[in-house]
């Protein structure tokens, strides 16, 4: 373990936003790290950077990243683990969006495929972040085939850049993200084309799109690129995920017909519940509890409101403004230590503010 | 005009949120107002709070908003009419948030259909506010068959309650609901079930579903009560939105099963535009600009550039945390007045961010 958890030698291909972020973490973790772009520009950028220290193959490299567009990941991954044969000091792991191809694809004890959920709007290395993956959910995808020493290294090194990794089989992963990512994106895509190609009075439209169909359909506002490899790689799962919606969406039409408002205030009561116990973004739901408190549509509020946060040393974990269903009036949906629940009351509350305070656990 | 842009008498059935903020708007207008309520302890708070001055039905009322469930609109506004047949002092008008059925139903000169679109999370008199409107859309749908002097009160009266007035055919304001707010609705609602019902490892669900899926399901999370009369009366509009919307799921299969990549290309890419072309929420769209700041997914964030900006004395317009598709980080979108971009982008340039500014218009 020392060799990995302390200076090595690392190697990153591919030098987008998420490579760069991974080669500068591991620098700041000790790592001595080589990387590779098919754009050289990009590569000699990364250089000029400090992103990594030499543009180079490094046949030293005790472990791998890949991190090029999703459908070169297999090929690239078999070339690195093919030009060292049983070399088990080697480990190569990847950061696609999709898994089950990939790790069907390569078919070696030393690879373990990965899916950091981290992000950013940012492209290349200069928006390479060492910081990015801290807090992060990583999932890993080892199966019966990987060699336990090879998983157990990524997870050590993944673990150094702080992020908190989850094991899941690779189908299962493709079938979670096909059901809260790729779904919801060709969703809101399909919604937000529905209502552009509706209204000639476009200017109308707009006035009538409040804040729920704007949180609906924020996620197509995305840069497109990255969808074609994605809905490609994990149409199998998406296939499954947009039947079942599909399947949903007759019976809803059936409701609508029938008029069964029974099964309609079912359906409702059920997504309501499930929405309301889908915690904003708490690690350990048991330390935070949650303040809904009605604000006007305002921004000045929010500077008012984190303010006061921030002058009681209240941490926000997360905050999310909930416009209303229409209107000028929304709810500011902060999530707060439970630590601080009281002090943040009496203090909302001292400003005039109306807060109700919940559980998320 | 003196008798209604004036001191008149005016009276609201049903002394809900908006209900009793119409009525709070009226008397801050100069308004006697009356009002009327089937929960009597309802009616006795309004009267309490000063929401209404007497609790009685008005027959001196020059104006009476018929504030009731949906369910109830025609039957009141009909009896409203019935009690004073002929009296031309009279209009009627309701505030509604599906247009034809009402209209259809009520068939007097006298009556405009109207549905505000404003709210919030607040209940009953309790939450009302006489600023609700202020700026809002209110649309007003006359019919060939309303008296132009009727519609003429009541849009000014509408608009002395501070609300921008939108003239709709019932079917036209119905239609664009339904693919703007009632069919979004159900698809949330299904999205979000289809992930209840998907995982079994409940936990594991919630860290994968990033901001996106938050964005997309976050109206589910509403209260269901006022939907299934809204999804009964509005059925015709939100069926075929809803067939348009299916029509558009079965294509998305076909070119998931086909990888027919450009197909798919020209979905998102025309989504992206039409989302992209969304304002926030600009009522003149030539006087601000959009201001998209990466950002580390962490509310202190949000404390700093919202200081930052009313130090400067820039007003906000808008404010949107996007969250990024995946993990910590995001991106703040405001609007700002266009006057005040350079020394907004002046001011984050020199603490570290790295904004960038878009016309809205």
């Amino acid at each position: 373990m020392s060799a990995v958890g302390g200076a090595g030698r690392a190697e990153v291909v591919g030098l987008g936003l998420v490579g760069s972020s991974v080669a500068l973490a591991l620098r700041a973790a000790g790592w001595s790290v080589s990387g590779r772009d098919v754009d050289e520009e990009r590569a000699r950028r990364a250089v000029e950077l400090g992103v990594v220290e030499r543009v180079e193959a490094d046949p030293e490299a005790t472990i791998v990243f890949v991190a090029t567009p999703v459908s070169e990941i297999a090929g690239v991954a078999r070339s690195v683990l093919a030009a060292r044969p049983g070399d088990s000091r080697l480990v190569v792991t990847d950061v696609g969006g999709v898994k089950s191809r990939v790790v069907a694809a390569v078919e070696d004890p030393r690879f373990v495929g990965g899916h950091p959920m981290a992000g950013s709007e940012q492209e290349g290395p200069d928006g390479a972040d060492p910081d990015l993956f801290v807090g992060a959910t990583w999932v890993l995808t080892p199966t019966k085939a990987t060699d336990p020493e090879a998983f157990r290294r990524v997870r050590s090194v993944v673990g150094t850049l702080g992020a908190d990794v989850v094991e899941l089989e690779p189908e299962r992963h493709d079938a979670l993200v096909a059901i809260v990512s790729h779904l919801p994106h060709l969703a809101a895509a399909n919604l937000m084309s529905l209502a552009a190609d509706a209204s000639t009075e476009h200017a109308v439209l707009l006035r009538l799109a409040a804040g729920g169909f704007r949180d609906m359909t924020r996620i197509a506002a995305g840069d497109p690129r990255i969808w074609p490899d994605i809905f490609r790689d994990n149409a199998d799962a998406v296939l499954e995920a947009l039947d079942d919606l599909r399947a949903r969406l007759d019976e809803a039409r059936r409701i609508l017909v029938e008029k069964d408002r029974d099964a309609l205030v079912a359906l409702l009561e059920r997504a309501r519940s499930a929405r309301r116990n889908l915690p904003p973004r708490a690690p350990r739901p048991e330390s935070v509890v949650e303040c809904r408190l009605p604000v006007p549509d305002r921004p000045g509020v929010l500077a008012e409101v984190t303010t006061v946060l921030g002058a009681l040393g209240a941490n926000i974990r997360d905050l999310e403004i909930a416009h209303s269903a229409e209107g000028e009036r929304g709810v500011l949906v902060l999530v707060v230590d439970a630590d601080d629940a009281e002090v943040v009351r009496a203090a909302l509350v001292g400003r005039g503010y109306r807060p109700s305070f919940r559980a998320l656990a």
